[in-house]
Formats: structure tokens, sequence, C-alpha cells
């Protein structure tokens, strides 16, 4: 079976290296490159077909995960097979299902069999809802049984998946001497810290770590290190929990790309505007450019239901700083489960992120769409605009529902349009 | 009649300078200090009596402009002053009237009338409107004309006007010799260029620049010294014409300072990421730190219904580098005419920019609102959350539309709750 780091130690370009290279205008070299040194991921399940393999970290275009799945209160796989047709069509890069509703197997199953992009799971959900099921309380589950579901997820296809190994015992016990406002916001890490305060014992995932790599390898799963101990609020952020936990990823990190198996830290959450570059270049240190997968961050918490803004804000400023990769917000963020309309909204805003980051930072091509848009702009050109725009059909509707007298302007300024009226009269002022 | 600036150099304390200082929870001796040297503007007609009264400049909160107005498509009034009243019940600090529809007076006194914030108008759109009714074309206008409108605009009570004195000859010529895509993207500025290139003259306000500051200083106009050539793509940005303007403007600052008469910068537009800093520390060395206005900015040109976001992602980096005024950006931005719902969604996105920011400049009370969020939501206290936040009703139907089987929760994660969870265990974990 593949495995992309070994195939790149031994300087072979798989085809997902091809793939990814080609997609990114960049040489396979550079690819490969960074695999080895694990700079970069490719996450790609080797027991499963897909379509659009993808790079995500150092000098690859910053790329955008749409969070989907069920819950107990909205449980429809319907609902959210549509949702996944709606990221990938608006150009999400990866999805990861967060499924916590019924069937959790069947609806893993199902989105991956129909998504075209690299899925990801975070597999301790279903510890916790079987553990439930099973023990009567998560409390009691056994760490066979939570090595026994991961599996299940490799197995299945999945080619990444989040893992908290960095909620260990020290960490919990720098975060009980914290004065945090929110303890913990991570579903994950809350069970974790549960299990491990209950039962008196360390974080089996980080104990028994080179038995999660061992799964990891066999599949080629990629590791998400997943940080349980993420801000929630801005006045939490950049605190001794998070920066120990992240020491520990660091070292999480280097132990797996020993072992062959390619990881990414996740990152936060709540962040001040002016913490997210520091948060940043402490990532690319303590965890040796290893790919940072941030969520948000998200740099106020006073904007309930416009949280997706609050993150593209922390997430366009995180990138350019050197973020690799977006984890969407959508608008529902702390008041429900979202709609198809917030998952709509959530992709685009951090699409916008990237790309205002990606021109930022000079990735191949990234400017050229944007020269494009302007020259349509000049040309009023409507149609080339809703073609280049990263959503084409809600600009075309908004300006279908307003259309003006005249048909090269808009119904902001009529006859009084300032390209039109400059393009005339500079005309005149060029010919002397 | 009441002059800030004179009142502030005689160390008077004005019943403004008191009012804002108190909201700002800053020393008036700072505020006046600001106004003497033209880091601080207070834009109040005083001929005019104004509710809320606000300081724009160094130190003080970073203040958001909503602009609201009728065009020749969509020209009623009562639409206008509906937008009026949702802007300013969001916290939009300022409105500007850039109406260029019917019964223009009409309108602006209805604003100024209704509007309990201070109001800014562009007085060059009713030249030109004028003109076109008059003479069948705005190249006709005198000059006489054109002052005859701003004093208008002046006696009607208007607290802040836009002047594009920046847009000279040699600023034009800069102009026709760069290899723009999009030449001029302000109306006023591409108005301005026509009269002069067709009349083969000098702009009005650059050369008849005293007669405006006695208009202005007649009625204490604070004056918005317009970028009419602003870059409108990213990929035009910070180019020779935008800083040939901008030098221009520094200099009309300080005979601005020097006459008695508050002004402030207008400032981009569409401006990469990476520039954004770079544009704000310009506007702070070449115009003596004056306030700068931004409109936006944008940091990319393929998000069209979008808008609002790309401008919040810009605002927030440009108001943490010392951007002072944020010029709000509707989801309708290069498509049409703005809705009310598309004028409520711009004011909650530049708010949330102009927050962020306020965090991060340790400007005082900021934080201390998210850390009442903040615990708010670890108290899963939703009404005291929906309170808290920036948009009060959203997030509140947001929530009624999806409500959980237990109350304390969300249908995100149902009784998964990380914050529930957490409370739990750490509670134990604390005793010991």
């Amino acid at each position: 079976m593949t495995n992309q780091i070994h195939t790149a130690i031994k300087g072979i370009f798989s085809k997902e290296i091809e793939h990814v290279a080609r997609s990114e205008m960049l040489e396979p070299e550079a690819i490969a490159q960074g695999l080895v040194r694990g700079t970069i991921v490719i996450p790609k399940n080797n027991g499963r077909s897909l379509k659009n393999a993808c790079a995500i970290g150092k000098g690859t275009r910053t790329k955008v995960n749409a969070n989907i799945g069920t819950s107990q209160n909205a449980a429809r796989l319907e609902d959210e097979l549509a949702k996944l047709d709606a990221c990938t069509a608006l150009g999400a890069d990866t999805v990861m299902d967060l499924s916590t509703g019924s069937h959790l197997q069947k609806t893993r199953r199902a989105i991956l069999k129909r998504s075209p992009v690299p899925v990801g799971t975070v597999p301790i959900y279903e510890i916790v809802i079987n553990g439930i099921k099973k023990h009567g309380s998560a409390k009691k589950v056994s760490t066979d049984e939570m090595f026994a579901v991961v599996e299940e997820h490799a197995k299945d296809g999945v080619d990444f998946f989040t893992i908290h190994a960095g909620v260990t015992r020290a960490v919990i016990a720098s975060l009980t001497k914290s004065g945090r406002i929110l303890d913990i916001v991570s579903r994950g890490g809350a069970f974790l810290a549960e299990w491990m305060i209950e039962n008196g014992r360390e974080n089996p995932f980080y104990e028994q770590y080179d038995r999660l790599l061992d799964i990891a390898h066999r599949f080629d799963v990629t590791l998400s290190l997943g940080d349980g101990l993420r801000p929630g609020s801005v006045a939490d952020a950049t605190d001794g929990p998070q920066l120990a936990e992240l020491i520990t990823l660091g070292e999480l990190q280097q132990r797996a790309l020993k072992h062959g198996v390619q990881s990414m830290i996740e990152g936060p959450g709540h962040v001040p505007l002016h913490q997210i570059e520091a948060n940043v270049a402490l990532e690319k240190a303590v965890c040796h450019e290893a790919p940072f997968y941030v969520l948000g961050p998200l740099v106020t918490d006073i904007a309930p239901g416009y949280d997706h803004i609050t993150a593209a804000i922390g997430g366009a400023l995180a990138a350019r700083a050197g973020a690799d990769y977006l984890c969407y917000v959508t608008p529902s963020e702390h008041l429900r489960h979202p709609t198809i309309e917030d998952v709509r909204e959530g992709v685009v805003a951090s699409k916008i992120a990237a790309h205002a980051a990606d021109i930022a930072k000079g990735i191949k091509g990234a400017l050229e769409r944007d020269r494009a848009m302007s020259r349509a702009r000049s040309e009023r050109d409507w149609k080339k605009q809703f073609k280049l725009a990263l959503d084409p059909e809600k600009p075309k509707l908004m300006r279908e529902q307003s259309l003006p007298d005249v048909d090269d302007v808009c119904t902001m300024c009529g006859e009084y349009c300032s390209i039109k009226t400059a393009h005339a009269c500079l005309e005149k002022a060029r010919r002397g």
C-alpha cells in the first residue's frame, strides 16, 4: 500500500504528488521534499480512490475545510450530503464529517463514497457515543474500544482524523490552575479530560501513541493533532494550557514523521488580532514547520450570527502569517447546527480569507484572477464578472433583483458610473 | 459660532469635547490636544444640534460610517430613512448621504433632521446633477456654481463633506502614464477629472482651496479630503497616482489646520493584505497623523456579493495598524443599490472589524465586552449572550429556528456540549 512519506523518501513521485504539483503549479520535487520534511501533507487514505487529492502546507495554496455532519437534533443524512455537494461546488478543499447523530458509520461511508475531496473525522465522537450506548457513560470506555473505533475509521477510508493526543495530565493540571473564562471548548478535548479525570489515568492516545501511529501508518491516514485546549474566548488566548499542549504536539509531530506518518497541527480558536502572527510563528517554531490548521481564528467573541466574518478576519491574517489550512466557521457557530445556507456562507468567507492571504504570500496564479476580474469590471462585462467570482450565483441573483435602465452600469451609480465617466475622459487625455 | 479647533486652542473644553471624552473614557485634555494637533476631529456643523457627537482619530475608538442615500433607480426617501434608523441602531457612528436621486436637498435635510449621529455628504454629486439639469452637461458647471452647492450643504447643517481637492492636473498626468486596470473608481474623482480635462483647467477645489476653507471654517464643517484616485483593483494598489494624490492631501491637511478647519484623509479602496500596514503608515507620515478614513479596504476583487467580508478583513487590519475610521461596504458593492438588509450586514461587518482592532489597540473597555460574552457562554446564559451581541436580533432568531431539547445547550452539540462536559469534570479536578 502507498505511503506518501516513504515513497517520497525513495525519490518516487506518487500519482498524488504529480497531481498536486500540477494543481499548485509547483515542481513535484518541492512537494516530495515537503512530505519528507513534514512541512507538507497529502491527506489520502491508501485504501480509497480520491478524485481531488490536495497538498496542505508550506509553499502551497491556502486550503479550506468545511465541517459537515449530523447532530442529535438534525440527523438526516441527505441534508448533510447536500451540504457536501454545496461546499465542494464552492471550492472547499476538504470536508470533515463531525456527525454525532445516529448511524455514524453509515453516514461516514456515504460521505466518503460521495466526496471528491479528502474527508476527515474525529473518532472520539463515535467513541463517546458508543460508550454511552454500551456502558451508559463515556467514562467507562476501554482503551481497546477507543482504538477499535480509530481503526474502523481508517479502514472505512478516512483520509485524516483529529486525535487530541496533546491533552495530557500535565496539560490539564496547567488548566486547573489557569484563570480561563472558558476552560475547554473542544468536544474531543472535553471528553478526554472527563475520561482522564474520572479514571485517574493518562490520555490513551498520548500513552499509547505508537499504537495510534501503527494504525495511521497502515492506512496512510494523516494525523490532525487536535488542540483540545484551544482558547474559546479572546481573553483566554495564548495562555499556559494552550502553549503546554502545543509543545506536546510538536513532540508528537516529530514522532509521527519518524514513523512515516503525515501530521498537521490544529490551532485556535479565539485569538485577538494582535496575537495571531505570534500564534503562527510559535506553531511553526515549536512544531517544526508542520502544516498549521486553524479554526478561524475568531478575533472577537461578540458577534454571534456573524462568526464567519470574525473567522475570515482571523483566518486571512493567520494564513498571511503562514497558516496553511483554514477550517471554516459558519454564521451558526455558537448558536445552532448549521443550515445549508450557513454552510455556503461559511465556505465563501473562508475562501475569501485564503485567497486574500495567497495574494499576499505571492502564491502562483492568485493575483491573476483578481486582475481578470478587474479587467471585466473595467469592461463592465457582467457575465465575465460572475464567472470569475468565488460564488457566481449570489452576485448574479443580486444584480437580477435590481436591474439598471442602462445595461453596462449598476443601480448604485446608474449613469454616474465612475468607470464609464473616467474611461471617456481619460481616452481624451491620453490622446493628448 | 463654535469652532472646535479655536476653542481647544484657548484651553476651553466645548460641550462636544466633554461629551466625547466621557464616551471614550479619556481625559478632555487628550481630545483637545488632538484637535489642536489635527490628529482628532469632532465632525459637527456649528449650526446644528447633534445628539451623538463623536471623536475620530488617534487614541479613540475606531469609528464606523454607513453610506445611505437614493440613486436614480431607487429614489424613495422613506427607504433611506429606514436605513438610517437601521444603521444607527446597529452602532454606526456616522452616516453619509450619497444621494444621486431626485430632490437632493429635501433628502439631505430629512436625513440631517432625523440622524442622531454626524452626517456627511459629497457635494460634487449635486454639482454634477444640477449641472446636467441646467447646462445639459457636467462639464459646463462654473466654479461659482460648485462653491454655491458646497456652501448650501454647509448651511443645511452637514457635519463633514468629502472634497476631492487632491485630484490635480499633475495627479491626472501621473494617472494617464500609469498602467492601471481601473483608472478612476471614485465618482467624485471621475467627474472632476472629466471637468478638468474637458475644460483644460485645474481642479477648482485645489486652485481655490482657501475659498473652500472659508466655507468650512464658517460652519465648522470637517473636511474629508477625498481620494479620487483610490485603487479599484488590488492589482492597482499603492501606485504612483494614489501616492501623488496622498502627498497633495498631506499639504492640504496642513493648510486646513492652520485655517482652523478640521480635516481627515480618505484612503483606499482595494489593497492586498500585505500592503495595508504600509498604506496606513504612509498616510500617518505624509498627512501628519491626521485621522485616516478608509473605504474597506477590500483585500480581493473576486468576491462580489460578499464584499462586506473582504472589507471587514482589510478594515480590521487597517484599523489595527492605525486607521481611525472605517467606511462600511455592503454585500451589494459592485452590484446594485443596497437593500436595508445589505445595509445591516455592512454595518455589522464593519463594527466587527473596528471592535477587533480596538481590542488589539488596547482601547479602553473593548476587551471587557468580550469577557462578559465569554462569561455568558460559560454560564450558557442565552439571554445575556444576545444582549451583549453586536446584533442582538439575528443570533436570537437563528437560535429560535433551531431549539435544542435541553435548554442550556445548542443544536450543534446537544448533550455533547464541551462547555458543560468540561465544567463538571474540572470542578472535580479542581477540588482535587
